[in-house]
């Protein structure tokens, strides 16, 4: 059968974004709007990081292509920078710069996946992830852990899902949306899974620099062999729209990796790799001190006027408002706020959660967000 | 069979790059080296339309997400370019920005194929088109048009490729690496067939801007229902380490598209999307037309010198070595040329033609270009 006018199959059975209409009105409102539902920061990044710092009369060529694998000094100061911060020694070798921690996850998908394989992932998850898996033809199969507290139930849940077609595990702390930072305990037993089972440990520690209770816990020292660990500039130092970030894994799957990103972006913009090795050397850690800082207060500050428990790590809120929902569902929630000028995601964005949102505390000035949650907890109230 | 410790069966089976190892020596080779495999421009992008010319001052938040689609003003930009040069009435919704055409492409070929569909794809063609159908697990199958003088011949060589597998055609002009300008006949006669055997259109046309002898055909009218044409700011003006280009056909499978990009790159970098706004009001034609003319006074000089027709298009040659093979075969004029600081591309990149070889003419100033021209003139002579 001819495939016009068809598309891809698993890329036509995927929701579109249920934002998108939503955020168009929002952005054709007067006034002051609350766009809680991105995942980005409202701050610029650190002084002597940004694209205007970079003259072509000192950096020439930096309009020209990168080599696929990135910048030699960003490769090498992320190996530094990773032995140092995982105890794990990292070469360069062991480095993928990719399209931001999107672009590097998914070439870990497209470099893992045959069609038909499935990931088990821990929900609530990252939007992206299942569809990134979807994209590559697998299949994500959710694992919720949402409210489990010990792991002893974490595994057995894993187990549960495991299936001859499992070809890896996904995992990631801090979490999108929940804000819960998982105890090594859970990172150690995600990696012997993986090792038991003969399967690939995914790691998205997007968020490792935004904890506020506790400690992060790198997964791939406990599993060197099998894990891809995925970072990001963005989320680190404010550069979302610099697209770059990247994965850290075996040598050997590297080269995998490479093949996927150079046939889905080629090479990561070469002006955000010089921004990412200026932030590195300093600038950055001092901007993540202080944001850190301003996160937590906001976070703290969002959970007591929503009266919810503060996050523990990230940029979210992730909460149950079944009690707020009236007859309009989700949808008509979702619709008062917007005519409140707030946007909020859908917890089914996240997996299997009807009657949960997220929020982003960090997408606005503290203040704007802070008025937006007032608004929105009126709304929730009523 | 558990995944680990194997990865994708298609993506093991893709070659690495031949290029890698040599790259690596050319680079620490001291004095003058030619790395004429690489398809870049040695000129920095026009004035007012570097990363330098960004500032936050003026640009608040441009280090932060842009839409998946493209920024409002670029996406307006593109849609009145389009539709002026191609003569196509081209709206917002017709258009994807994505991560270079590289990425764009990404989005079509993964947007359009199930595993195992077919790409009938004319060579000798840009490499990364097949290493793209493979990592979306389908299957590229090339039909030669070198040498290949007649419609007639096209049209019997493309329909002997289709099959019930067949998903879309993928036409490349002026060519990535022949410097072949297609005729509009032919272009006619693509559309044409995609409609006969219902199948998706994708016209590469990243060079448009650079046609020598002849005119550039724009595919998307004679079947706009059907046609993804890709354009990259990266080869037009100079800006390929920016990651920025586009994607123009049918607004309900842009939809289809931007599921794709987003989840292999998310969005295209903002201040990327910025340099291209500017370029777009003016500055960009100008530095097009001081372009063109030192790239084809160049191109034509390397030909002369080389003994081969002068190209059509592009900023590449692409000729038949066989004459200066020796038992080494290809490698041995590989390592030949390596050792006089040469690198080019060797003719399987692009397809069958194992003894042909590809050279970009505009890599490097167009002395050295020619110098190097020289000294492989004199390799290929022995």
């Amino acid at each position: 059968m001819p495939r016009y006018p068809g598309f891809s199959p698993p890329i036509s059975a995927m929701p579109t974004s249920v934002y998108s209409a939503l955020a168009h009105r929002l952005s054709t409102m007067s006034g002051e709007t609350y766009p809680l539902h991105v995942g980005d920061t409202w701050m610029e990044p650190p002084e002597g990081c940004r694209m205007e710092d970079f003259p072509v009369s000192a950096y020439p060529g930096i309009h020209r292509y990168a080599p696929v694998q990135g910048l030699n000094p960003l490769l090498d100061a992320i190996a530094e920078r990773t032995t140092a911060r995982t105890g794990f020694p990292t070469q360069r070798s062991e480095v993928l710069v990719a399209a931001g921690a999107t672009g590097g996850l998914g070439a870990v998908i497209g470099g893992l996946l045959a069609p038909g394989d499935e990931v088990v992932i821990l929900a609530p998850y990252w939007p992206l992830i299942a569809g990134m898996v979807i994209s590559f033809h697998g299949r994500p199969v959710p694992v919720s852990i949402l409210g489990l507290d010990t792991v002893e139930g974490l595994i057995s849940s894993v187990e549960a899902a495991i299936t001859p077609k499992t070809a890896a595990l996904y995992v990631n702390t801090p979490n999108n949306p929940t804000g819960r930072v998982l105890p090594r305990a859970w990172i150690e037993a995600m990696a012997e899974l993986a090792r038991k089972h003969d399967l690939w440990l995914i790691s998205d520690e997007v968020y490792e620099d935004y904890v506020y209770v506790g400690d992060h816990t790198y997964a791939r020292p406990f599993a060197p062999e099998r894990t891809f660990s995925a970072y990001s500039f963005s989320k680190a130092f404010g550069m979302a729209g610099n697209r770059c970030g990247y994965v850290v894994g075996p040598a050997k799957g590297m080269e995998q990796l490479r093949k996927v990103s150079t046939h889905t972006f080629y090479s990561t913009p070469t002006a955000s790799q010089w921004a990412a090795i200026r932030a590195l050397e300093g600038p950055g850690d001092r901007w993540v001190a202080m944001a850190r800082g301003q996160y937590l207060e906001t976070g703290k500050r969002a959970s007591e006027i929503l009266g919810v428990p503060c996050p523990e790590g990230s940029t979210f809120l992730f909460f149950d408002v079944v009690k707020s929902l009236d007859d309009s569902g989700m949808g008509g929630l979702l619709e008062k706020c917007v005519e409140q000028g707030i946007l909020v995601a859908p917890g089914n964005s996240f997996g299997p959660f009807p009657t949960h949102i997220r929020l982003c505390f960090t997408c606005s000035p503290p203040e704007v967000v802070l008025r937006g949650v007032e608004k929105l907890a009126r709304i929730l109230a009523h």
